[in-house]
């Protein structure tokens, strides 16, 4: 699928690169997005320094086996679990990658030599969901918008409007776990009581598992999900507890920002039908209730991500394309 | 101010309507945005074809009144109490104005014979406290992102974002009227229970009063301030009530938009610091108790519209003017 060519007018490939907590992936693709090398790592987050040196192993071992050099790369899209400062590239408050205040942007681009932009990751899915969109459903039918939720130690959302990445004026933009949904609910750990991100969220859920499922033994989130299947009643009071404050936040995302797809990501969806059908179910319920809300899911597109799609990923391709494009001029900062 | 010329390069003035349920306002303006001729008249709201000669009559009084002739009107823009399409310019579910579906974007143009283009009112409203922002603000620090909370009939929200103003894929973003905050609260004109607009609204606050405050003498939703302001403890209790939800829609208009500047508008903001204060107030309790959200509130300056301040009326006159640059290639379709 890849060309390996050296390109007569300079660098011809990109490199994405999804840095999680536990793991590190990389990716080389061609001007055609065919992919030409790809490499995995544990994240290494004993110190920023060390983490940098990482990212550029697991970078170079993924350009190593597309056969190509470093200098073919055109430019670098990176995908990280925290805050990313829109002006600077600064990391902030990525917990899981002991990252507090960190300019990685700048490191990573001093360590690359080409142009190296960094994105929230569930923003990063967000766009790579919404370009497999893109590729999948018919030039007259294109969507524009999408909302994409991804599901894992916490609860965010990612939207594209009008075509593009939205970021907001501080890359806060969907922060949707922290909205209040539950008076007096369970404690967060950004200090409010009965965040969505509390109830819809790995340690969300296996903190209800434990009240409501004490003999049980549940170690994944995805545990609940099966002894529901297996019709145990407890877990499918939890299921529908969850099922209930996801359909609530898909509403307010058509509410608010009024997108034509809503894509929800995350290791909970390898509950497949039994994760998704509830929700459906719930939304069905709100539907028959009102006009408006009718009218609105009529025209929404719900579908959860296939657990192999790495949206992040291709996201994190896609970002390096625009941003190859961009420093030839041919268009804007991404979101802007 | 108005420099009423004929302007050897044609048509230079822009027409701006504000229709609403009784009141019909129409201003025309100059180049250099000037005030030149206005008029008010009451809304005819018997049939469509009867609001479509009343909006017209209103439109020629305003032009009378600046001196001008109709040949000198480069553009018109119209607000409308509804969802307008956004492609058609169609009207619909403006129940106020008795259309449930009306093509008047084309029927106004067909009578004004220049480019004319319909919005929400709402969202007008948004983009009018948008630019008076940017014409407060120094260049140095201009905002790019609002969302304007106008409360009447109804509640919902109007936000410009990256300069621009959002319409979301149905002309619906910003309905957050429609969020279930309270289970098994007050039935909904849409169907649903407990809805935002059940709570903080004219309709809203007046059924509260009736429930807490059967014997005093409340007949609009300003008197409920007046007597908490006496010390009225019930009425206290209701804008209590108000303020909290209020405080919270703003803090999901925040965690979803990121937007640095809220902007409430509407009849309610004539009680003014009464009505303001307790909102701030509620907002710094939830900041006390989490640093996201202390973060997001302490870069974002919240504020209520001057009641003479008429946004919307502004929003107009600014699409007429973005209409008529657009016509000239100028640039691409508000809010695209």
């Amino acid at each position: 699928l890849c060309e390996v060519e050296h390109s007569t007018s300079g660098a011809a490939y990109f490199l994405g690169l999804d840095i999680g907590g536990t793991k590190t992936e990389a990716l080389v693709v061609d001007q055609q997005l065919a992919a030409c090398g790809w490499a995995k790592e544990r994240t290494n987050t004993a110190a920023p320094d060390a983490l940098v040196v990482n990212i550029v192993t697991t970078a170079s071992k993924a350009i190593a086996a597309a056969g190509v050099s470093p200098d073919d790369i055109a430019a670098v899209g990176v995908g990280i679990p925290g805050q990313v400062l829109p002006a600077s590239g600064v990391v902030r408050l990525a917990v899981n990658l002991g990252l507090k205040e960190y300019p990685l942007q700048d490191a990573l681009e001093a360590a690359f030599h080409v142009p190296t932009i960094l994105e929230n990751d569930i923003r990063l899915a967000a766009f790579g969901a919404f370009e497999r969109l893109h590729r999948e459903t018919s030039k007259t039918k294109r969507a524009d918008s999408l909302a994409y939720i991804g599901i894992g130690t916490g609860i965010a959302a990612g939207v594209v409007l009008n075509g593009k990445l939205y970021r907001g004026a501080r890359g806060m933009a969907g922060e949707i776990g922290h909205m209040v949904v539950e008076a007096d609910g369970a404690l967060c750990n950004c200090g409010q009581r009965g965040c969505l991100e509390t109830i819809v969220s790995g340690p969300g859920i296996l903190r209800q598992a434990a009240r409501l499922l004490p003999g049980a033994n549940v170690r994944h989130a995805g545990d609940v999900y099966r002894l529901a299947e297996e019709g145990q009643s407890e877990a499918k009071e939890i299921v529908s507890h969850i099922s209930r404050h996801l359909a609530q936040a898909i509403l307010w995302l058509l509410l608010t920002y009024d997108v034509t797809h809503v894509v929800i990501g995350g290791g909970l969806t390898r509950a497949k039908t039994a994760f998704l059908e509830p929700i459906l179910g719930e939304l069905h319920r709100q539907r028959m209730q009102s006009p408006l809300i009718a009218e609105l899911l009529g025209s929404t597109q719900i579908s959860q991500l296939p657990p192999e799609d790495n949206a992040g990923l291709w996201g994190a391709i896609r970002l390096a394309q625009q941003q190859a494009e961009q420093g030839q001029g041919v268009e804007g900062r991404l979101g802007d």
